[in-house]
């Protein structure tokens, strides 16, 4: 491995559906995997005194406190006017003042989009989406966004998604022509309702990209594409069933619980594709699951710092700048 | 058990992914299973020397000769003003014309609504909607629609399917008060986009409907309620993503695929809950899965079979009429 630069992700410390208590391993797990990884963690002071009580090296983290947390369903507009101090607002401003490369939450979907998209700005005027990398096959990962940052979409949004995740796929994944696919009820060219329709168009008579029709939500995780588009609200309930599925299987009691882990393919582990990057965004962040344990919550960090390692912002800015400037 | 009346119920023996070759296998499980059915069988002459070679007993079925199948992606005026000799058009007439109480088909979902509202007309104004049995638990089915009889809604048909979806719950599942929620990305009140939220407002202000608020994707399979309403388009997507998931387990290969079985909860075995009903038509039309295998087919027969028992087509009638009539 060639020399990484150092990285620094913000982390907001009092996300999630399970308090701070995850934060601390995931910390260490992070900064044992990632070993130019620095964070800057912002939370009350229970979690200040619990990092120093694990042992985490006080040389790779800084420690500010924030303790106000806002809420899941907060109003937007509260989102932006309070909570000036809270964990979340001030890790997403330690990125646009340039004090971190990338900051990681986990809390509301809701309120980090909003903030970021009012702190960061967007990339022009490009629709900024959820992209998360789902498992589909051994050492393979299909994009799908988006996956709830907007409540609904046009035909356009959907196109920017396209763009979105083509741009990732090639800069992230190292794909050279990502193939597109748009979520539909069939594969067949006339199905679906009519946003489904003029994203099609819109997409398929862009040149940039590799438009390979339509995926029905039973291939999602089967790599017959690189990028899944959708609008925010079926891409979350697609997701979300996906994990209803997979949890009834995890949940199950006693010995079924163990035949369900031995069953499980390998590249099929929850926690190894936590963390959805916010893309189109002008800086990397990165939601983690609500309910991430720790291991869920360290691969979202060093997901963060892997993409700034790689400077996918940057490049993703480049990208879009050149391909959407011909529309 | 009561004695049961007869019941006839008509087959599309032309549908499916696999041919007609499930049909036979299916025919002779749904008879040994439900000694009151008899079926009145449309298929092409291969499947009527398949069924005599099977050793079907002749005096509980009727075969009748329509070799015309219908492409999944038919263009729906060219169902209905093409294809008069098909199976699934002959099927659906025998109900129509009284020969048979209920029809079933696994061919495309498409060309089976269509055909069903032309010719067997609604009940009302109502739209109808494909409503599924998924498993929420031991013995426990939650009904949730629609799953694809419709490419897109308005806040006013999904108050529709939780009208269908209560009566159905009802009178097929015996629940005096059925619990509805609206499918959502969240359960805060004000989650979701503008159709979501109109609709809830609609189901809300329905005093003979039992509102529960909203309920997210991974708790489809938790039983917090008895109805799921959502439009077309998502709880198709929802569905099939909850099979891909599935079908990971159930495709692993080697030892994997022995765990899963023993993994997997009694109660959710995929083809115990084929069969979507198509409420709202005057009659009862099953649509069997594309892809189900025999035994998946024969629960669709016997689905069919029982709600045509229970009179469930004239209940809903007169639920409808007293319910909807007051709108």
């Amino acid at each position: 491995m060639t020399k990484q630069k150092e990285i620094v992700v913000a982390i907001d410390g009092t996300g999630g559906d399970r308090g701070f208590l995850p934060v601390v391993n995931a910390v260490r797990f992070a900064l044992a995997l990632y070993p130019s990884l620095k964070l800057i963690i912002f939370g009350p002071s229970d979690l200040s005194s619990a990092l120093a009580k694990a042992g985490v090296d006080a040389k790779r983290y800084e420690f500010r406190l924030a303790s106000q947390n806002i809420p899941q369903d907060e109003d937007p507009k509260e989102v932006l006017s309070g909570y000036r101090k809270s964990a979340m607002r001030l890790a997403v401003e330690a990125v646009k003042n340039g004090e971190a490369h990338a900051v990681v939450s986990g809390g509301g979907t809701g309120p980090f989009v909003v903030l970021c998209r009012h702190i960061l700005g967007t990339i022009g005027r490009v629709r900024p989406a959820l992209c998360a990398r789902m498992p589909s096959g051994p050492n393979h990962f299909t994009l799908m966004l988006d996956l709830g940052a907007n409540a609904s979409s046009s035909a356009e949004d959907l196109y920017d998604f396209a763009i979105l995740g083509n741009a990732a796929a090639k800069l992230y994944q190292g794909i050279s022509d990502p193939r597109i696919a748009v979520l539909n009820v069939g594969t067949e060219a006339g199905k679906g309702n009519r946003l489904i329709q003029e994203a099609k168009e819109l997409i398929r008579a862009d040149h940039n990209l590799l438009f390979e029709g339509f995926v029905e939500a039973n291939r999602i995780f089967c790599g017959d594409c690189d990028v899944i588009v959708t609008d925010g609200f079926t891409g979350n309930v697609a997701l979300k069933a996906a994990e209803g599925v997979a949890s009834i299987f995890a949940k199950s009691s006693g010995i079924k619980r163990f035949f369900a882990k031995l069953a499980c393919p390998d590249w099929l582990t929850p926690w190894q594709y936590n963390g959805s990057l916010l893309l189109g965004v002008n800086g990397i962040a990165v939601k983690s699951h609500a309910s991430a344990g720790d291991e869920a919550l360290a691969v979202a960090m060093v997901e963060a710092a892997k993409a700034a390692q790689c400077d996918l912002y940057e490049l993703m800015k480049e990208e879009l700048e050149r391909t959407v400037s011909k529309r």
